[in-house]
Parts: structure tokens; sequence; C-alpha cells
């Protein structure tokens, strides 16, 4: 009973990051994203993928190999809206 | 040494939410923020948090404790402005 539990607690939770991605990359709107939420967790979630492969762990390898892969995405186009916004302004660069 | 990864890991990917839902609650702003990550991923944590009971593990009960807290604010959050929206017009209700 609790590996059912623990079997869709790890879809949702990676599954989860799917339509924030696919958000991010239609609307290159990431004004609403915290940065360091972000950096955070992409990290965070990298050092489950290093701890899973130690482990032998295939699912926790597997459901960190593809969150690690959303976050990185959505992160990545976080950077970007920040580095390319002209300070005070709100607005990209022209 | 694996151990050391899971901890950093549980770690981060846990106190991640906190810079998130400071700048939810500050700015209000949910626009960039998918409503359906948000829905997925508190359902998500919430069955961990029920696996870390279940087979009795405090960690993961813990990290899950914290993240559920975090990421249902944001929700609200999230659910409030996505209601109040006036439809088409992307503005809140007068």
């Amino acid at each position: 009973m609790a590996e059912v539990f623990g079997a869709i607690a790890a879809i949702l939770t990676t599954a989860s990051f799917l339509p924030q991605a696919f958000l991010v990359l239609r609307t290159r709107n990431t004004e609403g994203l915290s940065l360091i939420m972000y950096a955070m967790f992409t990290t965070g979630v990298s050092c489950w993928l290093v701890y899973g492969l130690m482990i032998g762990s295939l699912p926790i390898t597997l459901a960190n190999a593809v969150t690690v892969l959303l976050a990185t995405l959505i992160l990545i186009v976080k950077v970007r809206n920040t580095l390319g916004t002209r300070p005070g302004t709100g607005e990209p660069p022209v």
C-alpha cells in the first residue's frame, strides 16, 4: 500500500514540471517564477540524480533525470529573461 | 557519500519553495505559474507525505510536510488569481 502512494507521488511530482515547462516555452513569461527557487531546485534534483545513481535505484534515477531536464529548461528561460531585461523598466531590450 | 548527496538534495528541493512562496505572497503575481503544475505537485507531495508516514521515515515525512505547506500556499494564491480574473482581459475584477 505504501508503494502505491510512493509510485503516485513520484509520477505526479515528476510529471508536474511538464505543464510548467510547456507554459514557459510557449509564453516565455517567467515573471512570477523565482530565480532562486529554480537555481536551488535544479541543483537539488541533480543531487537526487547522483544519489539515485550511487545507490543504484532505477526509479529515483529515472524520475530525477526527467525532472532535471524540465527544471533546467525553465531555469534557462528564466536566466535569459532576467539578463535580457533592461534594469528598472521590466521590458525586454530593443 | 551517497547519504551526503541525499541530504543536500532533500534540503535544496524542500527549501527551494521558500523563495517562490515569498515571491508569490509579496507580489501576488502568479501569471507565469502553471495551475496544473501546482495542482499535480501539491497532490504528489501529499502522497510523499503519506508514504513517509506509512514507512515511518522521519526525513521523508518532515521534508514533504514543509513542501506541502509551501506548495499549498502558492496553489491557493494561483487559484484565487485564476478565479478572480475577468475572462479575456487578464485584469482583476473591479
